[in-house]
Parts: C-alpha cells; sequence; structure tokens
C-alpha cells in the first residue's frame, strides 16, 4: 500500500510535537518549538520516510534520520536569518526578532546538536553509516551558506559557481535526506547512491525553478513578493546569466538598474533584458535538464515502479507539473 | 612508561595542525585555523589522552575523541565571543572582531561539525557509546551559557543555580574529555562513571578557584585584570554569598557598590564587605570539597596508583598546588 504525502506529513508532524524539548531554560528551548510549528511542506522529512519505504515495509523506522533533516534545516533558518536580517519567516517573525540575536544564536547551537541527537536511536552499524553522511552535508550547507554571504561582495560570480553555491546551500541536504532514508530501509550502496543523486538533482531544478518564479509567477500564487529578487540586485540564476550574455549596451543598462530607485522601473527594466536574452527559456533549460537526469536516478533503483510512485508524485509536485 | 602533560599537549598541537582545514571559502575556514591556533593549555585533550592510556598502552588512539572536545571548546568560544561582545580571547582579537559577526556565527557552526567529524574515526560500537555523551555535554553547555546570560538579568540568583550553571558552562566538558579517553581505551561503565565525575569536580573546583583568583590573585602572576568580576558587577560565587550572607546595611552597602563609578572606591569597598563576611572562606571551603571529591573519584578507579599519577598531576597543576 502507498500513502500519499499528507500521510507522511501528518506523521512527522506528530513526531515533531513528541519531541518533547525541555522548558527550561525557556530563552534556550522556546525558540526551537516556535520554529518547529512555523508550518512548512517538510519536504525534507518527507523524502527521508518515502525513501526507507522503498526498501523497507514500515517508514516509521526513519523516523529518527527525518527528525533530524528536519531540525537540522530550521538550525540553518535560525541561523541564516540571523546573517540575512531577515525580519519574517513563514509569515512569522524570525527567532532573533523575536527575541534577540544572542538567543538566535544560542538556540540555534542546541537545535544542531538536538538534530545529531535524533541519530543516536540507531544501532551502531546503521549509526556509523548515517553519520558521516550527515556530516558531510552539514559542513556543505555551512559551506554554501558562505559562498551565497561572500556572492553579495563580488561583481564577477560565474553560473558555474552559482551552481556549486545552490547545489551546497539547498540541494545536497534533499540528497542526504533521502540516502538516510534508504540507509536506514537497508538499501544497498548503488541505490543508496542514486536517491542521493536523484534529491540532488532535485533541489537544483528547484533552486533553479524558485529564480524563474520569483521573476515569473502569478503574484496572487506566490508566497512571496514578485519581482522581489531583482529589487534586491540578488545574484540569481537569472540575473548571472543575463551579465554573461549581455553585450556592451545591455551590461551598461544592467548596471544602471543595480542603482536605479524607482522599483518599476528597475523590475521591468531588467525583465526586458531578461527577454532580449532569452534569460528566462536558458534558465528553464537548466531547470529541465537537472529535472530530467534527478528522473533518470529515479528510474535507475532497482525497485518496481509502482513502489518509486510516491517519490515521483512528490518531484512533481515540488516541481507544480502535472503527475 | 608516564609521559607528562606536555608530552600530551605536543601531540594534541601537532594533531591539530595535521586537521587539513579546508582553505575556501576563506571566510568559513580562515577563522577555525586561527582560533585553533591561538595557544591555551589544551587542559580538555590532554585530559581525554590521560584517561584513555589508564586503560590502554596506546593513547594515540584517543585522537579523534580529544580532537572533538578540543574544537568543540572553541566552537563554544567562537559563539560566546559573539554574545558576550568580547573583544579579545588569549590576547587576540576575537573571530568576530576580526572578521565578522556573520562570519562568527557560521564558522562556528562548522567547527562545531567538523568536532562531531573527528568521531567518525571509531568503529561502530565505539562510536555509539561517544555519540551520545558527546550529544548530552554539547547539550548542557549551550544550558550553561543560557543560564549564565539569563543571570546577567536577575537579582534573585541562589548559590545552588550558580553552582548548576558553571557545571554545565565548564564543568561537564572536563568530565566528557575524560570519559571519551576512558571509553576508547575500553573502561568499564563504573571507571568510565567515575573519571566522569572526577572531571565534573575538578572543573567546579577550578571555576570557584577563578572566581577567587578574579578578586584576590596577584596581578602579576594573572592574566586577567584583577577585580574585573567585581568591576563588571559579575554574579560570582563570591558576589552571590556575598548578598546571601549580608545583613540589611551590608545588601544596601553591596547594592550603592553595583553603581558606583570609581572604580577603586567600588573594588575596595566590595572587598571589604566580603572580608567582613569571610565570602573568600567560605569560597576557598566549597572549592575544596569539590577538589577533595575530585581525588576521591580518582581514587576509586581500579588501576594501579603510579598509573594515574598524570591524572593527579594534571589536577595539581590546575589548581596551582604542589604535587
Amino acid at each position: 500500500m502507498i500513502n500519499n504525502i499528507s500521510t507522511y506529513q501528518d506523521f512527522i508532524k506528530s513526531e515533531i510535537e513528541n519531541l518533547s524539548i525541555p522548558s527550561k531554560p525557556a530563552n534556550l528551548y522556546s525558540p526551537i518549538t516556535y520554529i518547529l510549528n512555523l508550518g512548512g511542506k517538510k519536504m525534507r522529512p518527507v523524502l527521508t520516510l518515502m525513501a526507507c519505504e522503498l526498501f523497507q515495509a514500515d517508514f516509521t523506522k526513519a523516523k529518527g534520520a527525518a527528525l533530524a533533516v528536519e531540525l537540522f534545516h530550521n538550525f540553518s533558518l535560525i541561523h541564516d536569518d540571523i546573517m540575512d536580517e531577515a525580519p519574517l519567516r513563514r509569515g512569522n517573525e524570525t527567532v532573533h526578532e523575536k527575541w534577540n540575536t544572542n538567543i538566535g544564536i544560542l538556540s540555534g547551537d542546541a537545535l544542531l546538536v538536538v538534530a545529531y541527537q535524533q541519530l543516536a536511536v540507531y544501532e551502531p552499524n546503521v549509526l556509523a553509516k548515517l553519520f558521516p553522511l550527515f556530516n558531510q552535508t552539514a559542513i556543505e550547507v555551512c559551506e554554501g551558506q558562505q559562498y551565497d554571504m561572500d556572492f553579495e561582495q563580488r561583481d564577477d560570480v560565474a553560473i558555474a559557481e552559482y551552481l556549486q553555491m545552490i547545489k551546497f546551500k539547498t540541494a545536497v541536504l534533499l540528497g542526504c535526506s533521502l540516502q538516510m532514508g534508504a540507509i536506514v530501509g537497508g538499501a544497498g550502496q548503488s541505490d543508496s547512491q542514486e536517491l542521493y543523486n536523484f534529491g540532488v538533482n532535485l533541489g537544483l531544478a528547484f533552486q533553479l525553478q524558485d529564480d524563474i518564479l520569483d521573476v515569473y509567477a502569478d503574484q496572487n500564487k506566490f508566497g512571496k513578493q514578485v519581482g522581489g529578487d531583482i529589487i534586491a540586485n540578488k545574484k540569481t540564476y537569472l540575473l548571472i546569466k543575463a551579465f554573461e550574455d549581455s553585450n556592451p549596451t545591455q551590461k551598461d543598462q544592467l548596471n544602471a538598474l543595480m542603482t536605479e530607485t524607482c522599483l518599476t522601473t528597475k523590475v521591468d527594466g531588467v525583465k526586458a533584458i531578461y527577454a532580449e536574452l532569452d534569460v528566462k527559456g536558458k534558465a528553464e533549460f537548466k531547470m529541465d535538464e537537472y529535472y530530467q537526469i534527478a528522473l533518470k536516478n529515479l528510474s535507475a533503483i532497482e525497485i518496481s515502479k509502482e513502489k518509486k510512485q510516491p517519490l515521483l508524485e512528490l518531484a512533481h509536485f515540488l516541481m507544480g507539473r502535472e503527475a
């Protein structure tokens, strides 16, 4: 029997409630309880549970690994929001806004440790496989965040560097989420690696889709301000590609638009150059490329098509496509 | 053959140099290399190596555990220095001063993960014992730091709360350092627990000594400004005890001294009340109590006296006593 996405989401939400985070010291633990209950799609732990179920009838065995990736993700949100000076997260105050920066730093630290603690439920031989993967992923996520911050100060970021950054900052945690589930489920080395690659490529496609939607989404269906990346001069795939492909005149126009104070003029001006260079089409092409590789990774796994259906549906769902 | 302290210190310094911290991204890894080379007594990893050698001829087997506790300690220094707005660490600029707060947050995060990575060298059954101990200690260190920050905002901190705070903030990591070495060395459950307790009680004695020295040390031999805690109104064992034991007149005097702007008057005034209440004697009594329990913990370990000699010498050394 195949569960649909909400079954896994409901399971993980209920397990988060059962975590029994201590109540004292309140300034350490209240922010943890707060961010874990802000909502979100729980995409990463759902991937872990689904990956486990590919190889093992009982997906609940992946509970510890699923909680670890979800808690790790929330640790990174608390610290990233401090670094980005973000006031809001999922429509609510960020931790450092609601409390203060020191509390954000320390509760984030504690949450990272609590994430690790979730792995302690596994028997030694499983732990010994999960642990290096989780460590390696965690360090890459830190590297990705550092590159993202470094890029804000640079004018010469290349597409290859950008792709490496989003791979580390976003995509590897999806790969890790899947591979941890596969390990708990008892997958072989090859299937486990294919699932990791499926997650990384899906993550890259998903992030490129995010870059595209930020410019071209229907405002009524988009959770954020459409054009926000353009207004913030954010170095997305689209902007970097536009600079790479533009002629000297277009480059001058783009550079002038970076300091344009009328936001409507700015957004329309950048979009006009994007249209001249077909930057949207190029980004969609790259996104599709990663998505197709992801689907190939999934089909390479030696499991019946029927069992892979939930992961395929989740991939379609994440990429906003019909199943 | 018994090694003296510098043998272990030299070993750990050399292993820190061999860590091969990546060079890129530089803003993530340079602060890590920087803080790991600021010096310090390397007390925690030395404890780990010595504890291992109690049960196992080759102390180098505890290398991974020793590096893990030293790296964890340095992670906590980077983040604590941000929270305390400390400009200097071991006479040099703190990481957030030399770089910035964001780099301090993120390089600290990465260093915590690199600390965990050091444990991945152990075989599954050893890792499965080290991992929960390290997690539990890490979470207690976070709790200790949170209590320390909370206490700054409170006027009613009790001695018992203060002792609990320094136990978590400082002492448990010494216990953990020893117990990790014991686990790697193959110690039994009882010896391993005694060593943990030895470390915790030694840590408590050491922190109380620190509180005493901050007021009564010979300035020529003391690394910090004597009287610094009094000037900063820091809630040490001495100040909390003075408030607890003072009569209404003395309490009024103490409260007035908290806002005294002439620092000489302030330090001399607080010391006069400390003298009236024999706060120094009471702190020394408590310190000795913990030290004697620590020595009992050590003597309870079922190993020849000769083998325990290095740990005894290190304890004497830390407490500034003759061997």
